[in-house]
C-alpha cells in the first residue's frame, strides 16, 4: 500500500439540512473505515438582526445541532470526534480549518439549507471546491 | 452502521497527468478500504487532425495508459478492477458512466493534463462536480 495514506483526517461541514446529513453520513463512513478522527464544523452566520442581535440564539441552536451530530458519530464508535462552532462567513471559516495542516478530506453536501431544488451546486459548496487545498468530497 | 452503504462502487477518471495520478491513488485507497470494485476511465478526445485522423494512435496510447493503471490497481490487491476507454468529450463520457446506476463515488483530479498552475478547478472537473448525480471526490 502507499506510504503516505491519502485519507487520514476528515472534516465534515454541517448546517442541519438534509444535504449536510448525507455529507455527515459519508464522512462517518470514511472515518469508521479507517478509524480516523472526524471533525464536525458548523458556521453561525448572522444574516439579519431583529432590532437586536440574534447571535446568542443562533449560537445556542448551532451548539444543539453539533451535539446531535457528535452524539450520532459517537454512537457509530467513531472515537475521536470533535465538534467546532465558527462564526462568520461559512466558506471562509470552513476553508480556514480545511486548509490548516493535517486535514486530508473535506466532506460537504452539494448545497446547503438555502439551496433551491434546481441548484446543482450551492454557492458555499462552489467556493469550497475551488479554494480548498485539500481533497473535497461533494456528496449528492 | 448504515443500512445502505454510501461508498460501494468507485469510478476514477484518469488522463495520465500528475493530478489524475493522485486521484487514482485516492480511488485505490477507497477501494482497498472496503474491497469494492474500481472502474478506471480514460476518454480519448481527438482535438485536431494532422491531415488524417490520429484517433487510432490516440486510442493505442490510451489503452497503454489504462493497462498501466489497471496493473497498478491489481498489484494493490484490488480484485475487481475494470478499465474503460471512451471516445468523445471527456465530461460527457465520464458523466454517462458516473450517472449510470450503482456508481456511488466519482474520483477526479482538480484539473487535468491541460490545466495551468493557477487553475483552481479545470473545465472538465468543474462540469463533473456540477452535473454528476453521484458523489464527486475532487482530489488535490
Amino acid at each position: 500500500m502507499y506510504k503516505d495514506l491519502v485519507i487520514n483526517r476528515i472534516v465534515v461541514a454541517v448546517d442541519g439540512s438534509k444535504f449536510s446529513d448525507k455529507a455527515f453520513e459519508y464522512g462517518c463512513e470514511l472515518s469508521t473505515m479507517r478509524n480516523i478522527p472526524l471533525i464536525i464544523i458548523n458556521v453561525v452566520e448572522e444574516y439579519a438582526t431583529v432590532g437586536h442581535s440574534i447571535l446568542p440564539e443562533l449560537k445556542k441552536s448551532s451548539k444543539r445541532m453539533l451535539n446531535k451530530y457528535k452524539g450520532k458519530a459517537e454512537s457509530l464508535d467513531i472515537r475521536n470526534t470533535r465538534a467546532i462552532q465558527c462564526i462568520g462567513n461559512a466558506a471562509e471559516e470552513i476553508l480556514k480549518i480545511a486548509n490548516s495542516k493535517n486535514i486530508q478530506t473535506l466532506v460537504i453536501g452539494n448545497k446547503g439549507k438555502y439551496g433551491t431544488p434546481k441548484d446543482m451546486l450551492g454557492g458555499t459548496s462552489y467556493k469550497l471546491v475551488h479554494y480548498s487545498n485539500c481533497t473535497v468530497a461533494v456528496v449528492k
